[in-house]
């Protein structure tokens, strides 16, 4: 994916930690398997340390996901890198659930600590 | 916005640590890039120390939002700046979660903590 | 409010810590400042000592509070305040949650520990 | 209201009744006697004739209410006159549900039929 | 109950048949046999034809039930009576929920045309 | 059943045609082939002519079925007969839902008009 | 599927037109494609004439199909037919509602009617 | 889009009037104004003829539209267009929900009748 | 009531600490003051240690309350002790949620431990 | 069951904790005390370590269980006996949720850790 497109603005209360979480239930991705769409909702959940991320830019981010095949597990921990990467949050949490398939459903969440131990 | 707005009144038991949440679904700003009104809910958790907070002069506070052209991370740090600086509560949290953009909800959790360490 | 409605049986199990919640989605009282009446549900949580609380008695000491003009606050503290003293709870918490005024809604919880130090 | 922010765009199967509903949950007004703001959802359904309504600038015309201090009644007959008068549908309902206000919430629905007895 | 309380202002659409729904989830009055209060949820549709019911004095003609003993038959009965000698409707339902008294919960639904026939 | 357990009041609106429902949640018989409880809700509709069901007494009769065996079939139409007999109502419809029973579910609605044709 | 595993018994109310409404939310067949099992709901709605369907015999009735490979429109249909042949309702409705295969879901509602043109 | 991807099978109980409903909820198309991608729910519901639409082909022909522009407004009718082509059904109705853009969402219903007059 | 009626069967898997969790939502009883049934839901988690509870003989067991006259308290905590004295478990909690009377509902929670401090 | 139907694929972000749940609401074996069919939900969670498991074999695995005869105990402890040999996570839970026999539900919850202690 072209992490280039993401874009972040400066955090203004860099001071304090707080929490943004970002939804975004019309995410749709192809599976490489069958060549068939999947689809899912991605929620992104971080405390911003001195960027937060812009949302207009995640949502283009998202959109190169529409024809690209990919399995449930490296979407979710791609978008966690690519976000990190450009963010530097204090942590983050990338979870994706997904919509049935044989009558079975998934969901992957992964969490990033940008904190030093 | 004009936190001159705000009201106080004496908490009555303040020999005890008890729990306010006050929420408003009816909130409504500016998106400052687009100009197009945005809203959301707004939630508040305190536990007062010497003074409450008035509620129907909280409405008005909130009112000051309507017309003014603000991003969602600084709605809810500033609401909680303002609350923090007329009632300076034991603890305070500032939720905020705004309707769908483009398909995607962001929500902003904000908290403060009063208490000596 | 008149605590002497209230009424108390033996807590027949007193060697086990047990919890008991009862929730009362009928309470009204009214608006000191404008008369007009408010609603709530009002949620009593604890853990009996040497008596439990008697649930017919209870309602009746809540209909004290109908045309009573009380604030939010007061009416949830004051609940506390009258159950802990005829029943002296190892511990008892008391929630009221109020019906939207200007589309605003507020909750209350407050906590009493019986357990010393 | 600016009628004239409404857009309209050809109707490529008048062969055929079918029908179009349109909801906005975001709808804002003010009530002329308080000053204070109201919070609705409009609802627009409607069989098109020769042309159909375009939606980003319904959402114009829709935000022009931002500011107006105008009643349930009015606010609901307005629009159905001025969607009809920009679109001459072959019907319209325009249904407007309000947010509680002291505890009671109203809703208006208004019909139009534009075919001839 | 003093229906003078009740006000109405002038139809501004009159030549259109719309209806107006006004619900009140916050009405209580007493039980006339035990002298406990009910609680129930009061909806009144209506087609107007001259005038409208205000809404805030709509809502104190209620209030004036709180302490009033009588039975859901005639409470709903009532202010069927009262609503269209006030407003004269074309038509009109009032229709009561009551919450369960024993575990049984009961309904009224009563309607009035003011049509010729 | 014993169905002198039924006692009614005059209806002082017989004038006008109106609706009662009455929902019991809490109905439970047992089943005559395994001697095991059944359990369901009972919603008896009706519009009544000279007199109404007096609920208190209404609840009394449905204790009877407590202990008794009897089929789904036979409870719908035997509350619809009894109290067809004590009421004389306009019209009646008295409808039962039960739990599943090996993961199965039925539902009965029996009808009477006591109009005359 | 071997509809003489269904039982009837004497209708005791036949004098009255009245609804019995069954459903079976654990119903599973093949697909005769795939061979994999599908997952459904079936409603079986009827006016009894002379005899009711009995419940339990219905039920095994309804295992037969855990391992046939048959169309969810072969399945509506024939449960209809077999339904009709044992019981002669006056009239019948039989609804399959089917789990997701490949995102879409699937229902079939089939009618018949027993009574005399 | 590719119709001569939908594929029919011969309706096994045409003497029979009876419903088969569709729904996909996991559509998306893109919008030909701003090429960013629409998400909606499509529901075919038909009374067949001859034959019946197959699942799996109806599946393919929508994935069709996954990166074609498109307005709302011809998706549905479309895809009633291309539906009855090929199945010539007693009747059909197609059902397109979309998910919201700018806060409104749209539902368009298209209804076709194959009987003749 | 009768203890004798449960009956257990080993556990296959001991070295293992896991929960089991059984939810009777048709638990009755009677009020032995008012002599009017109760209805409640019971829910039963406990982690087994050498035997598990058979289902089919803890039915039979609740059973037995049905015409019994008991409070909520003494109900929820004659389970427990039943239970543990039948199955010895290293964990178990007992809860009877309540239906409403008057309208006020109550819940018992009882927890026992069955491991050495 | 065949546990060698189960397959795995490496986790490519081994380097990271990180959880992935499967829920399966189509599970269904054979009760093997009556014979009767058993539905129920299978919900696994699981920190992969050096491999994952493909959802498409753990359908077929899950299949297997349809025609056996095996008890709810039994059923969770084997599935999580399986999924650990096969695939040797960091840590895993499986629960099975099932629907109601006798009024009655159950859900066994059974854990592994894979960490060294």
């Amino acid at each position: 994916m072209r992490k280039e497109l993401l874009e972040v603005f400066d955090n203004t209360f860099p001071e304090r930690d707080y929490i943004i979480e970002i939804v975004n239930p019309e995410f749709t991705s192809v599976c490489p398997k069958t060549g068939l769409p999947d689809f899912g909702t991605i929620t992104v959940t971080y405390v911003p340390d001195k960027v937060c991320i812009e949302l207009k830019s995640l949502k283009y981010y998202f959109l190169d996901f529409r024809n690209a095949g990919i399995f449930y597990e490296n979407v979710t921990n791609t978008i966690l890198d690519d976000l990190v990467a450009v963010s530097q949050p204090r942590e983050m949490t990338v979870k994706s659930e997904w919509k049935a398939r044989g009558g079975i459903t998934e969901t992957v969440t992964v969490t990033h600590s940008g904190r030093k131990a």
